[in-house]
């Protein structure tokens, strides 16, 4: 495939489909089915899953190695979304322009969605059936994975934000709960590529580089749009950071100020992925994509 | 160690001591890690470690490689509590005597303590490092575990609880709920145990058996206590059942009832143990704990 379009469509469609059916084939309650289904049919640029098909692609891998372990990050991705939507957390009722799961299923049941989600990611990876993939690389995507969402990584970075909240953060501060709270789910699927595919020590270090960069430009393009951004095009409406009194890259460097630092970060993060000596077109198009993304 | 009752205090110290351990060596926010602390303190009978270390003895093994799979064990089982005590859930104040998380750290955080225990179990077994412990042992753990406590196990267990509350179950009825929600948590400590002393596959089909007899035996006298426990010894209010018009063992058989399936199963159960050809003392005296206990 040498088309990014074509490829950012066909890696969607690939996860998109693994899920599903790994879903339908449980024997669990229908509800539960139903509520874990609803939320991960909920759309979402499925850039995590794209970052993992991508370097794979870079290193000349089959992307079947990679759909299991896509699938077990967009699950985790999509369980935080959920209990973070929860009214004891962030009390909301809209997720990209559809009810929210405890909406529609009740609170309960979207709680225990959330966690058979979460569950039933560590399961997907040992259930990888590729010959090339050997024991102990799957022992080390799972414990990457459970670094990056567990309570040093993701959970870590939700309780900081939380706590953060309706208090004026330092540049810093700020960086520390990005890191945490989406940074390292974003590295998380250019480590498991390159992982899979064994990388050099050396292209492992440039590809984290890479992965940290891109985290932290998505996150500033995420606050950007919440600013500028068309609400009909993002599917969620804008400015409910300002009106949060949220500390956020514009509200600490003004737009033109973020702009420049996404600009800054998305340039080293080319920088890095050109020093792999790997077959980088689409890693550079996913950096265009979230230097330039309206959505 | 020869005597029970000093095997169970020593295996109730190692995990217990192993699991603060790890949560204070976690580089995360403090209210976190008070939050993920305080719960897995509340004391409990510490039922499945024990399993766990007792067949690791029956196969002579060092009780050290248990450790790590204890202490996951120990914070799914305690993670699956804070979710289930949440006023979206049951919404009790109180567990073994005292608030509940939520109570004492907000349901916020209380979602995210469950969501960080339940992370930190997988990375937990990830990190076992006796040599002895193959990769292939691990990946095997992980995905029992996974198994047991996911959509098609704990989380099931507790969607049809939900389900059924207020409903009138049948007897198959109620033990589909009970092999879920309680029965493959308490089994996975003994699979857990052969898995690590790698077991004959007729050893683990009895040990399957024994564990499966002993967890149906547990939730009967679970029903039973609740009737005729002293609320001093069992550390919460007795009675639930009868006042929530659940259906139990004792509302379908009677206490006497009751307790006769109690036996047979415990007799079941041990008939296997006693099948493995293995050192088995401590495993027939957790059978008449279960028996007999009153907390």
């Amino acid at each position: 495939m040498s088309n990014f379009k074509e490829f950012m469509e066909h890696s969607t469609k690939l996860v998109s489909e693994a899920m599903i059916e790994s879903i339908e084939k449980l024997k669990a309650p229908e509800r539960l089915k139903e509520s874990m289904a609803y939320s991960l049919q909920g759309g979402g640029k499925r850039i995590r899953p794209l970052l993992l098909f991508a370097t794979l692609d870079a290193f000349g891998k089959n992307p079947e190695i990679g759909i299991k372990p896509a699938c077990a990050l967009e699950m985790i991705h999509t369980y935080s979304l959920i209990h973070d939507d929860l009214p004891c957390m962030d009390d909301d009722d809209l997720r990209r322009g559809k009810p929210t799961n405890h909406k529609v299923f009740g609170e309960d049941l979207a709680v225990l969605a959330g966690d058979g989600l979460l569950t039933y990611a560590f399961q997907l990876i040992t259930e990888i059936n590729d010959v090339s993939v050997s024991d102990q690389v799957k022992l080390q995507l799972i414990s990457e994975l459970a670094i990056a969402a567990g309570p040093e990584g993701m959970v870590a970075g939700q309780v900081a934000d939380m706590e953060g909240e309706r208090k004026q953060l330092s540049g810093e501060e700020l960086q520390f709960i990005h890191e945490r709270k989406t940074g390292k789910m974003l590295m998380y699927p250019v480590i498991a590529g390159a992982i899979l595919s064994r990388a050099t020590a050396e292209q492992l270090s440039h590809l984290t580089q890479f992965a940290y960069k891109l985290g932290i430009a998505f996150q500033i393009q995420d606050d950007i749009l919440d600013v500028i951004g068309d609400e009909d095009v993002l599917g969620k409406p804008v400015g409910s950071d300002i009106e949060n009194d949220k500390t956020t890259y514009v509200k600490l460097y003004t737009v033109e100020g973020a702009k420049e630092r996404l600009h800054t970060f998305i340039t080293d993060a080319k920088r890095h992925i050109r020093a792999c000596g790997i077959k980088d077109d689409f890693l550079i198009s996913i950096c265009d994509f979230v230097e330039n993304r309206s959505f």
